[in-house]
């Protein structure tokens, strides 16, 4: 029984989800489609990316994980199949799949028809060719089949990590439901920076430095904290509110991290 | 393994959908519960019909879809069932499962207490009627057991299309949550107008006159453009943002059509 | 095929839900997975209990319900597995499980480290400890290999009713998406009072005196009324529209019955 997930920009309201799932599970009765988010913002790829980058490496290898935020469809971007870690992903060349589909991998053009459902509507290649790709994939089918080998595929940006001095600089990359917001800077980056760092952020409201903790249950209501948050990232919440809109924060937002001592 | 899908206004952040959805598992618990949508607009069963059509079609047949948008629920209006091209469709009698079961159809009303779950609450027949209906056929049942057979439904009012000398006018029926306009005007119609065709549209923040072509990737960010949608109807999209927004026009706007070269 | 139900107030947009699917499903390949909500506004308890406690008790015992509404998250409240009516209850001891994990019932600890997800984050033990615990449970695990019993768990609030003399008076304790206000006064309180009962209350749009009836669809469009709600209680709806909006009501705003013949 492969599961199929899914992580689309379509909204709620319409029914295209649900037509994708239709397409699916009309060509593989036995698969499962299990949703992961309907709601990243319209078109926004990099949000669709790590959505799916949440999700997607808690699932079982041989899981078939289709993702579609896709302002490009019917251009000249390719429809892609990518196998990673013994999954596969199936959406467009974008860089939706990118921050998910790590390397080593190997990637497919979706080329051939037994892989579509023709006629291909421009505006829907989620209907047209994504999901019968993940319906063809559920049902046995080999992912070389779909179309040639590429060696290549869009990345969203690296997320910035830079140093200057003793400082090193990342960047907002993500605003979550609860308002918490996820920064470029790895784990490792900042625990190198000694025991006792100092953060600084300069967002909309002003210029904030809040502490470093474990976890926002730790500080008082109301207040802000810095931690390494469950994707292995700094991240920045305000206990019992919304981080982002107490400090007029955003994506791309700068994120300063020095040692406390210096 | 029936497959069940959910089409409601139910909204977020409550249970009503679940509720329907243990239903239907403790009545038949080899079910699939797949959803289609849960954000349809509240009580809006045009949008809620719309969405119904977009995902139903893509099932296989032998599936059993329920929609739920019943602002009339309790009151006179029936409880229906119907079968249309293999499949079958459980909502109340208002119009929301018309534009998705097509004729040729079979339309009973549910009246069989051994398809509902007593006693039923007047404002809850999703929970109480459709969910035990879908329940039991997953479960085998057949759908005369429901209750009498009926001649006809409720339909939502045909999408219109009207014809003023070289001009055909239609108007906006539903506006998806990319901000992209569908209209009443089916390809066919658009299409025997010509090859050179001019559109024109009047919303609240003017009057617009898109170009015809394939998909939104063909135009510059920002552009408006006209196409024939996924749906097989002509659409307007802005690429890379909301037509919807940027014409101010909303469901009932009128969009007209004539030969470029007249 | 164990089911497992999830009712987050994670929201739309993030991989968060998702994560806990697979989490679920790589330990339970067989379980099936069904939303009941990820719409529970952020960090409300008692809104993300209500939810709960709407479709529990819809699906058959023997069913494992995750609920993780988690402001706490990392601090010093138990993880709970909890046994009530043959049904499983896993999430944090802050309420969210207590209205529809109901007395009599058995209550874990969750602390063995096969219940778990090593490291947990400090941040997500809806990923690191609940979601592995449901999958052990659909697993076949038992829940007394999870951790220590305890005698208790956190309640939220009993619903508050009140007598002053012949009035009864109880509170609004959530406000569905349709905008209906569901109150703590259970109908049984409500038809003691008499067969004619006279309604009052008091929102920041004024006071209201709703009539009693049966069903929303009973009254002309824009009308109040008030109703036994599909969940037992009395509700207060608007034909067509927002009750709560039209009244300026709130969670807490105060709702008084009395006999109209008083």
């Amino acid at each position: 029984m492969p599961i199929v997930t899914f992580t689309t920009d379509f909204g709620a309201g319409d029914g295209y989800a649900g037509a994708m799932k239709g397409v699916v599970l009309a060509i593989a009765p036995e698969a499962r489609v299990v949703d992961i988010t309907h709601g990243v913002p319209a078109r926004d790829v990099v949000a669709g990316a790590v959505a799916l980058a949440q999700a997607a490496p808690l699932f079982s290898p041989g899981t078939i994980h289709l993702a579609v935020v896709d302002p490009g469809v019917g251009g000249s971007r390719a429809d892609l199949l990518v196998e990673s870690g013994g999954s596969l992903y199936v959406g467009p060349d974008n860089g939706v799949l990118s921050l998910a589909a790590r390397p080593p991998r190997r990637i497919w053009r979706i080329e051939s028809s037994t892989f579509r459902r023709e006629p291909v509507s421009p505006t829907f290649h989620g209907r047209d060719v994504f999901a019968p790709t993940a319906g063809r994939l559920a049902a046995g089918a080999h992912p070389s089949d779909a179309g040639p080998e590429l060696d290549h595929m869009t990345e969203v940006g690296a997320p910035p990590v830079h140093r200057h001095g003793g400082v090193v600089e990342g960047e907002v990359i993500h605003i979550d439901a609860f308002g918490n917001l996820i920064t470029s800077l790895p784990a490792e980056v900042v625990t190198a920076i000694g025991p006792d760092i100092a953060i600084e952020i300069e967002g909309g409201e002003g210029r904030f430095e809040p502490g470093f903790g474990r976890t926002f249950s730790d500080v008082e209501s109301g207040a802000l904290i810095a931690y390494i948050g469950s994707g292995g990232q700094l991240e920045i919440a305000r206990r019992d509110g919304s981080a982002a809109r107490r400090m007029g924060a955003e994506r791309g937002t700068a994120v300063r991290v020095r040692s406390a001592n210096a």
